[in-house]
């Protein structure tokens, strides 16, 4: 079997989408998300009536050892983790801060930046004693500026751009690769941008931006960038890039941010 | 009695001189320190010779209610808080990934990021009942950019900071000025560079930099900024500035900072 | 007489307050501007009733030799410069690449960049020679980010921006202190914004958001904080700021920016 | 024929490989540098040896009018540019604030700044005729942070990436893509940083970090990031990314850059 590629957050936007871009190349793709197992299986089947391999892991990524005994599962009954995608986000939506409580704010530190380092303290010895890996981190325009109602969703993030670079500064030259990949519009997901959104909203955004008008990010589009950048050659590695709609504004010049 | 400054980390260096500044100029300083009820009482006589009026409140920050109760007796028991400095650093020196444990990950966010959250979330409401205040905040080039050995330092940095710019996002308008202070040098402070370097290595630092050469950051100066800051006119408010020696070379042009 | 402050582009917002807070304290204010004598007459006249002193020169900064003959002139006539702060915008309102030629492109780079350079490299020798110095440098937000129309703007505001921080890092360790203040909300200034927005719209802006709203930033609520930085301890020093009205929107969550 | 690729700056380094990427894929590699004759028929050669198109084009791209007659001489001789790759650089080595005449300086925007615009405003009103197009602009950390001695440089380049926000912000939503690309490490290519470094330094770099080391960016792994980029789906464009060698040190943890 070929390398195993881990993807954390593995929904129908961006996480499945490298998921399925991965196995394309001969990567077995091991999915994981907190629920819906019936979705997980569909994915599984797709790439597997394609020819290629995948697993499906319903994790609770938060909960004690979650992370560290799905990766000690992986590495033990399907294959050494080669590429971890981490895909998992801390939205909740723009909240007065006195609607944040110290539970959401822990809870978005853990999503947002706890799992990428309980990721790193796991995954990356044993990546190391293998002469290298890579992880690709889907990041936010919060991991950039601060904004009204973001409290708990910016704090996790821009803790988890400076852990990556942390990470980088330690791990790169031990041919560890940590990419940090900052999306900046709205993503083609009815599972979380939808979900976020409500049908009926998310139905009028893919009308004006979506459907054939390149307005919402493809997550497919996304993953072919994903799987560039995890197999750049290590003399030339990107560590921070962003990614747009064509047509959208920058964060820095935009009033809204649906997906930030 | 004047306008009530409580300083969360009130140690020798940037906390008790910014104290004892606010207390020069009419207000009340309530010094807030986790241990060495000694000197705590020294910096209170200290300002108390002077003619100002200080209190001493020893606190460990991190324990549950603790920076809560702390807000709720400063107000009953001395007055409303005008202005609160967040001075709690996160350092713990450089340590490999595998030195840095999931609780001394955790600890970091919680002294670099829960803490600001928790003194926002008891004080803006009172603030905001009483028409403003101000929160000065003590930050690090972790708060910009990662490093070797700095995991748990830079993600509970990088939070900090984007947990400021939300908070300016949402109560700047109601008159509560959020202020984000990058010190880039060596602070001239025996308790903290000094406990963390060792004595001996602390006294080679002040031969070459400090004693009269301001290599390093003199408190007493920062302190003098601290104030400023805290008197903007409102319509010209600084939400984000760095400091450092004039000596010394930025952290974009460093390989090394001793006070990151 | 006193040290000497020269302002570059001392109109009626911020240069000629920085000029006039400047000459409160003792200072020379050397003021300097394109045109209006009768302008130019009536500060140096204002800042003389009050016990200061002051005089105006009449130059275009961008003509050859025009900022060095300026200093020279200075430095003959009045004293050494101490302080030098370099005010002058580039901004041309928004202008589609289209209408946005190479003479008007350069033009900008000659206002916004150039004439950085040109003060740094005739006064700094001076400066050093005598132990030190300061540089004010007034700035924007096209300095950190781009926009719409703001080709010139940006492309001269990014170059200022990279030139401030090059000249510190060889000058700040010869005790020449460079500051660059990002000016982040529109000033209260009727001959910029003003002029720039039309007589109506200024004063519809100065309804809704000044005239003792404190949404515009007071020119002479800024020169405060200028005149700040540039007498801070030598150990302490700050070299880049924002400035923003408490009402007004950070430049990234912000659509519009009428005075980038 | 199959599209235009233009390549100002076509050495043996990054420009070169570029050319040869894109004529691999079927594009005519039109490479223009500014001496050289043979060495630019030699590629032109390699080039065609393989199946390739390409042409060479001797130019100086800071004389009058030099570039917009490039840009005309391809179009109506070659074909219609798709793709316009910037990579002209204006490093001249650190320089002391006072080796750094007035001269040097406006060169140094000539090549960093003023030869983007140019070709923007030269080609981007003919790539939106025709429905789009791509830019991709090579750039260095001197555009995200000054140095000593370089105040030309980064000044150059500092302008460069504002500029590149502000024609993203303009012309994304036509279809035409501009990608900021920050090259932090040094490039195996001995016509740029060997000639800076002279043969004997450079020699010893490869021994160091070359030579099947990979701590020197191959340009041809270079080149095959900036396919991908121009290729990109537009609903996931990427605007500004970061490349390194995997066992360099990021800039912002750096002393050193020789690639600045």
């Amino acid at each position: 079997m070929g390398d195993v590629c881990l993807v954390i957050g593995a929904g129908a936007g961006i996480g499945g989408h490298v998921g399925k871009r991965f196995a394309a190349d001969g990567y077995h793709a091991a999915l994981c998300r907190r629920s819906d197992q019936d979705g997980l299986d569909r994915m599984v089947a797709e790439i597997e009536e394609k020819g290629g391999s995948a697993s499906g892991h319903l994790v609770n990524a938060i909960a004690e050892n979650a992370l560290e005994e799905l990766i000690a599962d992986v590495e033990t009954h399907i294959g050494p983790i080669k590429t971890v995608v981490y895909n998992l986000g801390a939205q909740i939506g723009n909240r007065a801060l006195s609607d944040t409580g110290l539970k959401v704010f822990e809870r978005g530190w853990r999503m947002g930046t706890q799992g990428v380092f309980r990721i790193a303290s796991t995954l990356f010895p044993l990546m190391e004693q293998r002469g290298g890996g890579t992880m690709l981190v889907t990041s936010a325009t919060s991991a950039v500026r601060g904004n009204a109602g973001q409290h708990s969703h910016a704090a996790a993030m821009g803790g988890r751009r400076m852990l990556c670079q942390s990470l980088n500064a330690e791990f790169a030259a031990k041919n560890i690769h940590v990419a940090h990949i900052l999306i900046d519009s709205g993503v083609n997901a009815p599972d979380t941008l939808g979900k976020m959104m409500g049908e009926e909203n998310f139905e009028k955004l893919l009308d004006a931006k979506g459907r054939g008008k390149d307005g919402l990010m493809e997550p497919s589009a996304i993953a072919d960038t994903y799987y560039h950048i995890a197999h750049q050659h290590r003399s030339a590695w990107t560590f921070e890039l962003d990614m747009r709609a064509f047509s959208d504004i920058a964060w820095w010049n935009h009033p809204l941010n649906l997906n930030i």
